[in-house]
């Protein structure tokens, strides 16, 4: 095989283009190549394809991704885990290389906020060898410094991709803003990071869990992840009547924890309303700007919230999510959450499901 | 004396009016009588009296207050402190009473959002007996149960009531939004929450603060209250410069922690954008509901900020500022506040100039 | 019945009498008298049988118990949590009253280390009229301020009692040395304490618990309540041997958090050396005096521990424990951790099957 | 210069040999030549010279050391913070260097306990090229990765090598068991790192400082510290005397926080007894092995405290202490601590006075 096909985003709002480019073989100290064997279709890849976050175009989407080393660089001994690698072996990695280097990333401890941070599938302009640098490829180029993580044979690779970059951005910020065992827990959004929250939520115990998202399928999920209770966005429309529930659901006084996983500003005028006073808000769904909405500070100073957002997340918070899908009951749970898998081909069709909501988890099989 | 006089808050945005009330001379089991000596005026009584926050009229306003023991109740033989407790005896005493039996004083220890919470000065109808239930009075009657505080001899009256409930409100803020030593922190607001601000900030060892506010005789009190640098507000009117200006401080990044003590809810839009990733937003003015912003949530997420809303505070908080004000810098930073003292007969003259910001802090002398 | 039995500590190391006091019938306001329906033996009990603890005698053990409500006085009206209370009604409550007042309660907030906390069972002298506050007794009486606890129909006694003072004790510990989800914990003791740090840890998301005790009856009851395995010391008594294993256990470099709930004070020898370096050491079994042992402080630098203590439990535990109780699998548990259950008459064959650690959880019926 | 100087130590408890080796000129990339200007003499150089920390033989000791930069290496353009080096910088550097990639660097995130961290004038054979290790030689050679940090010229090397390793170390210490302002501290030692100790607690806003130790000229440097108070071991030489004083400092509870700066391990049974209850005691001087106490863990339990151990620092800790120096009040007092100045050839004698306590702080001039 002398050219590799991948599904390239060249224009915004336009369908993706099939390109071929040339195959790898060699690599520098450090680096390795890796054969797609699966990737996720994530939100952020129908944000990144309406142009609500701007890269380098052409670029090859794709930051969820699990397949096979082909070639390993010079000194590339060992996973991030400290497992050795060798050729053959089944991988995933974090979508993310930080600089390590600046104030971000050394005095104030906030590599995730690097000022030269950048994403395989996002960051990467495609016209620009190695080329290869995003999930939808039959192959992908991984830099020196990237954190590999060899997935144990126990582990399937359905369930990495159906958790997606989902669980492990959840972890991140229920770790800013914690969940306690006993707390009671408002998850908004039934997507793939509202079920991620409502995952991380019952595993660190929380012993109420209330949902707000729908369609109706993704609320099934929920209620499987652990949700005691479901409210349909659909079939409640009216925020005040949520509101009501909600209320009612925690005993009158709100949630201990609300974690917004909508990305619509609007859920946060909703969700601000849920704490008890002196609970926690974690503002995790708002990624991109969206716009502002007309909202009330006094909130915050009269329920004395503690109102926490969080940006993506760090390679020891993919440690943490694959050590989670090591549990067979999460691992079952997020490998079923796809229920769409598309050839490369396909990759329009694929982005469209995940548009449309019309799926649980949508995959590439290059 | 067989009565006692009292300035009386009768109708929203009307002169207060002096009233007599019998003099009281008897207490039930754990009350108290006290002989006002002097009464602070807190911006909290402006907005009372503007109607801004619905108290039941008449009031007798005041909740920042020092006298002396005329009356001690059976039981109340000792302060909150433990120390010994006699007529005659200066003291000063936490403005509110909470139930310590509600869900919020109990199971989830936020005493401060009591769902049955009274505060001298605010919550007490003056048409109900005891009637004397406010500062701007001779005399005043407490309930048992208040949390009293005997004052050491070293502490001079003037420093308590000039630190007024603005420093038990700074520093309960920012128990839950701590500043750690070396923090760079920027305080909007120079009034008296603002100084305390940046007094508890210094104390807590920030070694670069900026004041952001005005007028300048309230900017050279920042400096003096440990203000490594100021904005003032009438000379920068333009936020987007002086957002430069704060930016150029912090060494391009924005502060560890900002504090909002401001409560024009603009400050909020302003302030959010001035920690530096990572950082903690305090918004600790936001006491009124002053109403809507137009707000991008978005913000938060991508600056990945802590934002902590913060209400009253507990007697702990008062037995810290007191100990604060022991040491003797505090202590007389807090007593120059007080520019400007008035007898009870001019308490509209005295209410006046601190809703019209021309003085440092404003006293009654009843 | 004018008189009621009670099982009586009169000299230590000697048999518990049984003595017979008058029935209470009226209460002060504030109190109330409680028909004793079942009452756990305690661990803690055998300490004081044996005058490890030094109690005022005679006294009538028993703090873990539940009855029904015979009288109560004016004022009590709702339980600690708001319900509201009425004759007849299933009560258990926290064995503690602190004073609320003191250094300990008030300014360090530190309640269980008040200085005038007394314990029913434990505190109060049966010579003293009213008698009866203990539970080995057909009555018991509650002063005033007792934190009293409403069970709900679902939740059976034997699960409150079952679980006993150890949860709330581990609850209490746990939180000031905290597990988090995904944690590796090493519980070294088996007894009630050890059972409950094991839930608790379950509860709060650790993956992976090793449990270190015996006999083996309750190391299959470690099993159930949720440890991924255990050592028998019986079996393995080298504590070198178990040493190894529990590395193995924890993959070379030890747990991130590990329990002492043994008591014997060699046991913190043993537990120091098994978290990871920067893990955290919770020292929760030694209530008691039992003496020095030879310990190398080095260790706690070179590991950088954080070795935490934990007195006691205050009402919010109690809170938090009966929640726990009210998770099905949990009651079921619980509850099934009695094994043996006496009438007051045979109070001395109980407190040996204790002694011997020959039953799970021992009970009287009075 | 064809040949460099240096003090090696070649043998335990023998005298220091002053050895040539050959001078260095070029670097690879990412290191770094400086020309030593002053070198620290810490108190661990002299339990490395007695034997008490096993280190490969022969070695350069010094890990407090300031110079300037005589070449860097390909790559190494910016210090650790991002200001430009060029040949000619004045420069300090962090001692430690560790992996970034093991379980403790990565995953529990302690890298001061990284399985392979190496520390200049400690862990470098000077027989194996390219020898220049240690900071008691005219030029030290900086591998790559050292965390380097650019002096700023208003900070004089003085005041660097003054603080020394010793202020680092307590900085992180007290990140780990937090001084809160108004907290009471008691400072047990007064050596260099009782002495930083004193200065951080300071900093943080404690208000009463006790400091314990001697000799004379020694708490005279800690009263110009911050210390409110001294006790003087060599006067007070009874435990239970000074344990006493402690208390009355204390109102009778003891310290918020206590500090162990001592080594000597019988310090760790005098200082666990002057926490109040449920207070801090960190645990910072038991750096070498020096044998084991007789310990009644039962403390830990009944004054429910938090215990604490630290081990050496991060570069972030030198940013701190680095920035701390800037304050001219703490550049003055550390700076001071300097009085002793040796040549490199009278190293024997400069150790000496450490090890007899004869000095405030001794250094190197080579």
């Amino acid at each position: 095989m002398s050219t590799v096909k991948a599904a390239v985003l060249t224009a915004y709002e336009q369908p993706l283009e099939l390109r071929e480019y040339p195959a790898l073989r060699e690599v520098a100290p450090g680096e390795a190549l890796v054969r797609v064997e699966i990737a996720g279709i994530c939100g952020t890849d129908v944000h990144l394809w309406l142009g609500q976050l701007h890269v380098p175009l052409p670029v090859i989407l794709g930051h969820e991704t699990v397949g096979r080393l082909e070639a390993i660089g010079e000194g590339l001994t060992h996973d991030w885990r400290g497992n050795p690698l060798a050729v053959g072996d089944r991988v995933s990695w974090a979508s993310s290389i930080v600089c390590g280097e600046c104030y971000y990333c050394r005095v104030k401890r906030q590599p995730t906020r690097c000022t030269s941070r950048k994403a395989y599938g996002i960051s990467y302009c495609a016209d620009t060898a190695p080329h290869l640098r995003g999930g939808y490829a039959q192959q992908i180029h991984l830099r020196a410094g990237t954190a590999i993580f060899r997935l144990p044979d126990s582990l399937p690779s359905d369930a990495v991709v159906g958790a997606g970059c989902a669980l492990a951005t959840a972890i991140h910020g229920i770790e800013r803003s914690p969940v306690e065992w006993g707390d009671t827990v408002i998850v908004q959004g039934t997507g793939p990071v509202g079920l991620a929250a409502i995952a991380v939520a019952k595993q660190a115990g929380a012993t109420k869990i209330l949902a707000i998202g729908g369609p109706p399928h993704r609320l099934e999920l929920a209620r499987q992840f652990g949700a005691s209770e479901t409210i349909d966005i659909g079939a409640v429309s009216d925020p005040a009547e949520r509101h009501k529930i909600a209320l009612a659901f925690t005993g009158g006084f709100g949630a201990d924890v609300v974690i917004e996983c909508v990305g619509y500003p609007g859920a946060v005028n909703e969700g601000i309303e849920l704490p008890r006073d002196g609970g926690r808000f974690l503002i995790l769904g708002q990624y991109a700007n969206a716009g502002n909405i007309s909202f009330n500070p006094h909130t915050i100073t009269r329920k004395q919230l503690a109102v926490q957002g969080s940006w993506g997340f760090e390679p020891r918070h993919v440690d943490r999510a694959l050590r989670l899908l090591e549990i067979p009951h999460w691992q079952q749970l997020f490998a079923g959450e796809i229920t769409a898998r598309f050839p490369l081909e396909q990759a329009n069709e694929a982005l469209r499901t995940v548009k449309n909501w019309s799926a649980g988890k949508t995959v590439l099989i290059p």
